[in-house]
């Protein structure tokens, strides 16, 4: 009886890599992550399912319409759709076990049924940092992690990066003494500045805030020049509302903070836009776009949360924090070009090809170059040399070892430099 | 109006560290991979929600009860029970453009609905290496994915463990050879041994084959002696069935191959009584104890498949590999005392206290030491210098860094050894 076949497959939205690719977005993470581990970051993970009430504690809010659960047994499950539920959660848990202010970092998938489009994934992970202080924590810490993620991208080698860092509170108190009552509506509005344009943005605010009202909020969200003339221009408007002062304050400090932690000027800009939908955030707020390619949207985003953890526990836990979603990054970077040019080390520098009965002897040679740290391995099928060395030049391999018997009797290696094409012949000693 | 407060916990069966153990859990994770890398391996990722009609395409078998699976609009969907079968699927759905023999290694967690009992956990990572093969696959690497799995426990330090290997054609030739018609009730049988006993092994397989033929098999898998003595007496049986004779010559050419490729006599034993379930496993299978807690079960397990993915492709793809619960092997090195004793680098080499407004010369210190591949943080609140030195106590950092005006003004740098308890100043181009 012939057996069916199932066309394999994943589900849309899902993204799935060559090795090549692979290995490319595992040095990225990896490079990333160093920089977190290099600023003394601990690592933590959580489940990816968790209990749906726990995970859904926050209702309401774009997200969660995107949530994946289902039912297993009496228990409501749910998929987690970022990571800062969880480690709220984990936070609160575990409070007493943590040391304050507790930097941590963490990377993983996360999901959300989003519609299927071109760098919009269901399945895409995460690699956040948050740092999250007992009872309080410095504006300093805003500062320093966007500094994390500029010290990420300069690792990975990306350039053409624009950090662009608001605080809420400027709004806020600005629409305080705007005096508007719906002012949520505002700030989703002003949310979607970028993808509505200047013109539909106005019209639109002025249906909701009148003409006057939104001639002058148009004009102030837009205030061109340097960062510290965007700060100028907004205390010149001399609000004495509390939030506004703080936020001035706040910004300010987190600009000075992000040149002395060394974030260079022209890798950040004020952009009074910035709002990061209307989950968490309270203060600092921030995005970060690729130069010429903005309508990619963010590749990393974060900011401060004045207390992360409300709904699990009865702690006052500020926090702040950067998340990177990796997944999409990726596919950016894809887009850009930028992932074909980027070149790693290979895991495999040596291949050795046994010929004839000397397996013995290739084994010994696999064992020195991999205590040197070279990435070994040996081609045990029995094929023609032809194909053998072609599978070295498809894996592109730069060394080939022959071992005939003939090495064997004489100790000696042949290495054979598959781009230069040359052969040498060393004593196994020289190894 | 407060605010409700959900109690903060995660699902029963689910596991979740400290950032003490985390840290020691990923260092363990980055050593298995280290050795995967070093060999070689190329790495993969695939989601971990496929459709379930792929997912569970080969029907039937005692983990597809526990498969977690939703729906989710008009999807069924699964979530992935082991790295193995999305590993086929991947496989069939990339051939054109895979160089075989493919060496894989994948990290990733799986989801099994089982019941909650110590050390099983029903999201868990696993950790494998497998090697494909275009239509044939020489036995030798049956033999190298063991040797990976010898040179990563070797990596972490583990020595107290003990590969046990057979080769199921062994016993399916016997099986015929004896004229057994339920043969894979005998299997199943053979692989709970260790679970029942032999008490009640023997009477269970007497009333399946009757007296005569269980007191032969009974004693054939309980041959003693060193694995040359094992095949030794297994080939005086003189029985001349093809699977039989293939099984022995193969686990034979494994024992000598793992010599060979620096797996210990000691690290390994021929037991015929490994079967590993009914899925997959075509010929060498095995499975790792720890010696002395063997209770735990198998905390590494692996074996040979004539083809691995036959459900999604006509080609013949022969494979072999080894799979390292990761999760659950961390638990057992928990309840064996290893990790307590498992010592690793901190990711905090130094912390460094600002004292005044000193906070440009702290970042360029930070900057300096970060260079040089330390971990490094800067104590940003503003609390009392006790709590500050005792951040760092807590933390377990070696170095604090204290920065006054004083230092700044001379260019010092003042270096506090947490452990050792003394102070040493040096200018900063000492650094």
């Amino acid at each position: 009886m012939k057996k069916s076949i199932i066309k394999p497959s994943i589900l849309a939205g899902f993204m799935e890599l060559l090795p090549d690719e692979q290995e490319k977005f595992n040095d990225i993470v990896d490079k990333i992550i160093g920089v977190y581990k290099n600023n003394g970051c601990l690592s933590i993970d959580t489940p990816i399912i968790e209990k749906a009430d726990v995970l859904l504690a926050k209702s309401g809010g774009e997200t969660e319409k995107q949530v994946y659960s289902f039912q297993k047994g009496k228990n409501n499950l749910a998929l987690r759709f970022d990571l800062t539920v969880p480690f709220a959660r984990y936070v609160a848990q575990y409070y007493n076990d943590l040391i304050f202010p507790f930097r941590r970092y963490q990377i993983g998938k996360v999901y959300r049924g989003e519609k299927n489009q071109k760098g919009r994934y269901r399945e895409f992970y995460q690699c956040d940092v948050d740092v999250i202080g007992k009872g309080k924590l410095s504006i300093n810490n805003d500062a320093w992690v966007i500094s994390l993620a500029s010290k990420a991208f300069k690792k990975i080698g990306l350039t053409n990066y624009e950090f662009q860092v608001s605080n809420r509170k400027i709004l806020k108190g600005i629409l305080d003494e705007l005096d508007i009552d719906n002012a949520s509506d505002v700030m989703i509005l002003i949310d979607k500045y970028d993808k509505i344009g200047e013109k539909l943005f106005k019209d639109e605010l002025t249906n909701i805030i009148g003409n006057e009202k939104s001639e002058y909020l148009n004009n102030l969200v837009n205030i061109k020049g340097t960062n510290e003339k965007i700060l100028e221009e907004l205390l010149k408007l001399d609000i004495k509302n509390d939030y506004f002062i703080e936020g001035i304050k706040d910004l300010g400090q987190v600009k000075s903070m992000l040149e002395v932690l060394g974030v260079a000027r022209e890798e950040f800009r004020i952009n009074l836009k910035i709002i990061r939908g209307l989950d968490y955030y309270t203060g600092t707020v921030f995005e970060t776009i690729l130069i010429g390619n903005e309508n990619y949207g963010s590749i990393c985003s974060g900011g401060r949360y004045d207390n992360l953890a409300e709904n699990y526990t009865e702690n006052i836990l500020p926090g702040v924090g950067i998340c990177i979603g990796i997944t999409r990054l990726f596919f950016v970077l894809k887009e850009i070009g930028f992932v074909e040019k980027y070149k790693i080390k290979s895991n495999l520098d040596y291949l050795i090809i046994p010929i004839g009965d000397t397996i013995d002897y290739c084994s010994k040679i696999m064992k020195c170059l991999q205590e040197k740290g070279y990435g070994v391995t040996v081609y045990f099928e029995e094929d023609s040399l032809k194909k053998k060395m072609s599978y070295a030049n498809k894996l592109d391999i730069e060394n080939v070892i022959l071992v005939g018997e003939d090495e064997v009797l004489k100790n000696k290696v042949r290495i054979k430099n598959m781009k230069l094409g040359n052969e040498i012949e060393i004593n196994y000693e020289e190894l």
